[in-house]
């Protein structure tokens, strides 16, 4: 049965100590969406075959995020992502900006907040960029769909079919 | 009609001029929520209660991040935050932890977007802290509630009932 | 005559005091250009037009940037920038890639180094992202183009025709 | 014939996976100038020679941005710097003050980016403390000169004449 | 008689609101020291004199982190320093180097903490740099000198003799 | 007998070349206290006690401090940690609240200075959150206890009883 790692045994939280772990390749990947309106689907999709940007905005920040997680999370490791990706899928019938980020790293620790935090910033942006048009959007979804590497090994969310 | 206010007439990303706007007093409210396990519910509501306390690292990584909007959202105006809150509801029938940011200022431009950022990463470092005794944890419902002052004046979510 | 304003009668760095200075409406324009190979100017073009945007992400990474600058460069003052926006212009016959970089404020203090570390960062973006092409670009040419408001008034750089 | 690293297939902005390279042992050296006015040179000199140190006030914020890369430009990967050093050299015939950036480690990326990063800011912030002085001053040449370690190899810029 | 204002009614933390305080001017003073040995004394005495600069890069790193204080400080609301120095004071016969740091602003939040940060973290950079002669150095006596300005109005703090 | 390690041979300071040291497992410890008055003291024990918590919020801003050490110290070398600590002991007899931080990592350079600053801006954020009760409160004994890996080996402080 699982424990708090966060917290040492007088319960204050605490940044674990994986220095005794080993350096394995890692990689996760977390994924969420933001619910938009008929007019802003339009306005993304459009300025994106056009030149207006919504979605290329959205994944620099992701991916500037994803680097940043350990200043915002508090308990979050430093560490040294070799790969991170976001993209977007913008799914018509349901009016979802679907978003997956991908991270990577040769570490040890996993990467997982790291993905969830590049998903998240990038939706924020989204939310940001169109908010002029519809301030109803909404962030929702945002979970772990995959995570490889250290000693959890292979984990696949049950709750996606991937 | 609205229109995009981050492209310029080229559909280039341009942070929007506000210089012109007048200093009010505004306000917004987001929130958001995570959905955990019975044993995470327990875990977090425990340490609480006690000493270890996820949910008061939560609270100061959101206030942080809330400040630090400017620096993740590509778009956002930098702006002097007079108040940030960030309070935790957790739910027991249902098994969400609800996280609710308010964030108030004196400025040109809207809070809206260091809420949002404020309750994404609350509830990102409950992910965290959490993430050891399960990985399927859920965030979703990420959405302004209620804004006030600027030229859009008093903004309600219809979608929520206050 | 002028005289430094960064360091104290001992000769020490210091942070200037503007307190005393009247909150006045500012801008600045500074621009500057990386020479690129045939090839390079191809692929930035081309992606630019498609879907690949090399200037796209450096507009992004300059706009970041010009709102990180006190953190940057160490005496200026924080402020609140009220715009930025990032312009590219490529140059066939030359193969320059000129940027402009215009930041505006309503404050004590001037905007010439938000708008030089703008055109600087979304330059060093372009190169970073080239340089699997090239190594041999080169930045060039950043200065400020044109500045008002504030004690000094409306200055244009005599070196450029405008 | 090379191609874009920085782009997926989709030509979406990517930061690449560099996962399964190699650590080894990684330098690189850039370099820039400021063309300043000779009052500004003089100052420069004088107070270097005293007290006042607009050059190193200019080689601690040059050191601090190199180790800032990642959080600036979009793609650049986070790294661990070994070494960074930023050298002046005033050039009294041309007015011009040189300035030259040497970063190191042992990692998986090249260090370029750290480099050119750390002249662009040493140089903007002689601009900014000499800026009271004279506006029209310019930064030119910022340019990768050397570049070893990785599977490029050594890198000398056939463009110098070192 | 006082009480905790960065506590909400449920005892959370929570950055107070400053809405309504008006915007007055407001300075602080802030000192600390670090005791050093004889050795390390002289190095820093002499280097200073000469060309290396323990102070000089210390003053730069306080300046430097005094802007950054709303990052490092959970509760503070971020503000726009308009002033900030930073000052040694070698003493050779008690072999401790006096640091003072002064910061100042319009605002509507006082600026304690941002004068406390300039002092620790100047201090704690002579501390680095030195830390290969000598670990033994110990940094004391970090506390509020001065503050003017807002609600609470001129403070001297009564333990020191100005 | 020591020399500067952080100038080289023209006295300008830089970030020493750590290259070549090996890779090892290193540990510091360092520790402060911040004297308080008695009412300040009872309001920090009893909060600690119920629900609001001075020394919870000062553990996770001096944990998250430690972590973005390099960003503050001019000169220190990023690195990863691996494991950072913060804890506190309220002392009722001396109304000193002592705080000790532990910094851990395998990696190329000692990490003293991040458990210094860990140590420090923990003691920033209890004089923050107590401010509004006592504007004395004083820093103090802000050093190094023990430092382990690395050339010089195991160091505890001389001055200290452990």
């Amino acid at each position: 049965m699982g424990e708090f790692t966060h917290f040492d045994q007088n319960g204050n939280a605490v940044m674990v100590d994986v220095t005794a772990k080993e350096e394995t390749e890692r990689t996760a990947v977390a994924e969420g969406s933001i619910r938009v309106s008929r007019e802003v689907f339009d306005a993304i999709v459009n300025h994106t075959a056009a030149k207006g940007d919504v979605l290329g905005t959205a994944r620099v920040a992701g991916i500037m995020a994803a680097k940043r997680t350990p200043e915002l999370i508090p308990m979050c490791h430093p560490l040294m992502l070799t790969k991170v990706a976001v993209d977007f899928e913008p799914e018509e019938e349901t009016l979802l900006v679907k978003c997956r980020c991908t991270a990577k790293l040769k570490g040890r620790t996993g990467v997982e907040m790291e993905a969830l935090t590049g998903v998240s910033v990038a939706l924020l942006t989204v939310y940001d960029m169109c908010k002029a048009l519809d301030k109803r959007m909404m962030i929702s979804g945002i979970r772990l769909v995959e995570k490889t590497g250290g000693k959890s090994g292979h984990f696949v969310n049950p709750d996606l079919s991937l």
